[in-house]
């Protein structure tokens, strides 16, 4: 067993260094504005004035990119869009299975906004006997035990774990041995995977620690 | 105006370094764990083993919490748990304003997990007339002219970002001119603060990006 957690295993050598792939999409959201202002061309000179971030990485970033800027004039808005949602996987629906409906389970099968990222979850598992059988925003909820038929009949290769930390590894497991490639960690709790199972670690209460402790600081220090 | 995003603004000498405050809640919910199994004491090592971190990283990473283990009985379960719960300020209530009920937004406001992690969302802003005056789940939701007022009255420091990213700008700067002295920020856009301004960024996007990338990396070279 081998941990994965924020890094990929040494084998894969990945293509795109991962603050690139931390920057992209704030060069996305960034161009999508200037769309939306008229714009048809921007330079990387441009989108460095609008986030701040140095221009020769924001061109080093978009090198990995398959897109070409012309002298002078930059990128095209609507091509280095295209691009970029297509580079960032935001195209492709990948279907995903969540696990745990509890407090924030449930409110991720509400955020409709995940599938405009690519992201769109099927189906969910639970225990609780008020939740299996029913259908929230029109996606149905399993008993767990049915995990391994749903997952072949779905084809689904993410699993969403919004488990309570007692069941977190065991959960995991499960969903691994029952073939999902990827797992979307929103518990505080650091699961071990086999290699070549990808997991991505938001843990939204360790973000919560980091906002509090330089709220202090910065109080502290004024 | 400076840009503060993942790091502190250099004049603010972090005690405890960003990577350390990234590992404490892994701890936490280890140890939380062993409690239910009815452990009282519990080493480095043994954390070392359940979670894949190196003893000798997470005896370094404790040594910023005021707290002392014996020799080979290590720390105290309940003392371990009490004092890292209050060293990453779970058990301070923050009152927070929530910035944009839409899907996201609206989802958080129903997770009522964040409350036992410290943050309470006491109230929400957004400029829907169909959402303005209504009180889901027990929050009240005002238009953001009454944000200042609000904001005296209310007592409230962090503001959550979850409004679309062509008023994330905008809104981060009237937050932060009413008061507001951290912002936990949802939307994929890279907000400017003044200096002293704390920004937590937490983009699911992003997440899902990295996430997509790192399969499809796997899959490559399987």
């Amino acid at each position: 067993m081998k941990v994965v957690g924020n890094t990929l295993s040494k084998k894969e050598v990945p293509r795109v260094p991962e603050p690139t792939l931390r920057r992209l999409p704030w060069y996305l959201s960034n161009v999508k504005l200037l769309k939306q202002r008229g714009e048809c061309f921007v330079s990387s000179t441009q989108i460095s004035k609008e986030t701040g971030i140095d221009a020769s990485q924001i061109a080093k970033d978009l090198s990995y990119v398959n897109i070409a800027g012309r002298t002078r004039v930059g990128y095209k808005v609507d091509t280095l869009i295209a691009v970029l949602e297509d580079f960032l996987g935001f195209t492709n629906i990948h279907k995903a299975f969540l696990f745990g409906v509890g407090s924030l389970g449930g409110a991720l099968l509400r955020d409709s906004g995940l599938v405009h990222f690519g992201l769109e979850i099927v189906a969910a598992f639970d225990v609780n006997p008020d939740l299996v059988g029913t259908c929230p925003e029109g996606i149905p909820i399993f008993h767990p035990d049915e995990f391994e038929q749903k997952r072949a009949e779905y084809g689904v290769r993410i699993g969403v774990l919004t488990v309570p930390i007692e069941i977190a590894q065991s959960i995991t497991d499960k969903m691994v041995a029952g073939g999902i490639k990827a797992v979307w960690n929103f518990t505080p709790f650091r699961i071990r995977v086999p290699e070549h199972i990808v997991v991505q670690n938001t843990s939204l209460y360790a973000h919560l620690a980091l906002m509090f402790n330089r709220l202090n600081c910065i109080e502290n220090n004024l």
